[in-house]
């Protein structure tokens, strides 16, 4: 009896090629099957338009293409999800290490858990391996020009379509909020703004790292928009980092823990 | 007059050598200068550590190693950042290029966002370049099998030495709180825990993806412990995902947002 081929979740990061690691990298050039997610039949994958520029052609490796509607309607995506572990299944059962390629990082808002999920259901025994990726928070904030976090401040990730009633009480509570999947959210996102007046200390990156970037600082003028493909919005509260050195009086509430 | 050398902030990942990106490698290979952040005048430093084993040796860079005291008082750690800067800004000035190695990612808790903050206070024409990588969020993710969110959840990252207090209503309003920093937090997170009823569904990881790592799934043992070095406490309230392809009855409310 074949053993059971390995299934790889692999993240490819934000959208710039060399932002792959090399262990994602080595994972991409060994598999025996790419599995690589896009949102149409008729699309292209995106993590694979990532990762394709950087990664060693190998002629003996299939690519399997998986097709995941956005859709926020289980009945739309369980098929699918149930369809791609079918087709990975029996790259599986054959023996083939199978690479399934994510952006970003797949613990973030991937695919990836649901077939892992299913396909460990299936067979208890399966070998899943996860590479980490860098996700495009964090790119977005590089790109910013500001600190995530630094080291006592709070962080929450919201995914603005599944409900952004709460932002005021959140934008008063943490000082950092990062809002993702922004679609018809951006009206009452802008007036939490308004209200914290916090607005001049929210940004907009959609497309982070890839050619197409697209950095808006003054978010007013996304009114009536929706901030355009792999948008995500990041507001600060405070620029505590930048008072730490500047100021005169000592102030351990702006300390950080180094290194 | 020598044009001022780049400052660049680059994210080593969370401890594996082969997590660093393609352009961390690149960027590291290449700097005139390696700033090294460790905790203390006698220790190693922790980037420089991941980053070694895989960087080509370049016998015509220089080693700057900087000592930033793990401290959360400001009193402690200006001077520092600001004698950092000193000896940082000695090379820029020169027109060498200075590469600051932080774990993780540059954006996350990191000394940097301080460095870059006073450095561009005293040359704001100084190019700063950062370079994102692997948190150590993500990958202790992966090590625990779990998505960090699937695509409708919510995430809150907590610096528990920084506060705990309000930990139950978190716990109640987000699908996954991860705890940084746990130092002396670990009672009153035990507690918080208790009272949700969600002990069973935390997990501790210190040391990720690197040959020390130490997964603990049964939190009720660190009674007493801070977790120790590197540690970090990840609570997902539910279980969705699975759920979404196992249960018989469409449910929208667990679908995704593909791919």
């Amino acid at each position: 009896m074949t053993a059971l081929g390995t299934l790889y979740g692999v993240g490819v990061g934000p959208g710039a090629p060399d932002l792959l690691t090399v262990r994602a990298l080595r994972v991409i050039e060994a598999a025996d099957v790419l599995a690589l997610p896009r949102s149409s039949d008729f699309g292209a994958s995106v993590a694979w338009s990532i990762a394709a520029p950087i990664v060693k052609a190998n002629a003996a490796q299939e690519r399997l293409r998986l097709t995941f509607p956005m859709s926020k309607e289980a009945t739309v995506v369980r098929p699918r999800v149930l369809a791609a572990v079918d087709a990975i299944g029996e790259r599986l059962l054959a023996g083939r290490a199978v690479a399934f390629l994510t952006e970003g990082d797949p613990s973030v808002f991937s695919t990836f858990g649901y077939v892992r999920d299913e396909a460990l259901r299936r067979w208890p025994s399966l070998r899943v391996e996860v590479v980490p990726g860098v996700t495009s928070i964090t790119s977005v904030a590089a790109i910013g020009g500001i600190p995530l976090a630094d080291g006592h401040e709070r962080v929450a990730i919201i995914p603005a379509t599944y409900g952004v009633g709460d932002l005021v009480d959140l934008l008063e509570r943490f000082d950092t909020v990062v809002l993702m999947k922004l679609g018809g959210a951006m009206p009452t996102i802008l007036e939490a703004l308004e209200r914290t007046g916090l607005t001049d200390r929210a940004f907009l990156v959609s497309r982070a790292t890839m050619a197409e970037q697209r950095v808006e600082r003054d978010v007013r003028r996304l009114e009536g928009d929706t901030g355009g493909c792999l948008a995500m919005m990041i507001v600060k509260r405070s620029d505590r980092s930048g008072r730490l050195v500047n100021e005169a009086a000592p102030d351990a509430t702006r300390a950080t823990e180094a290194p």
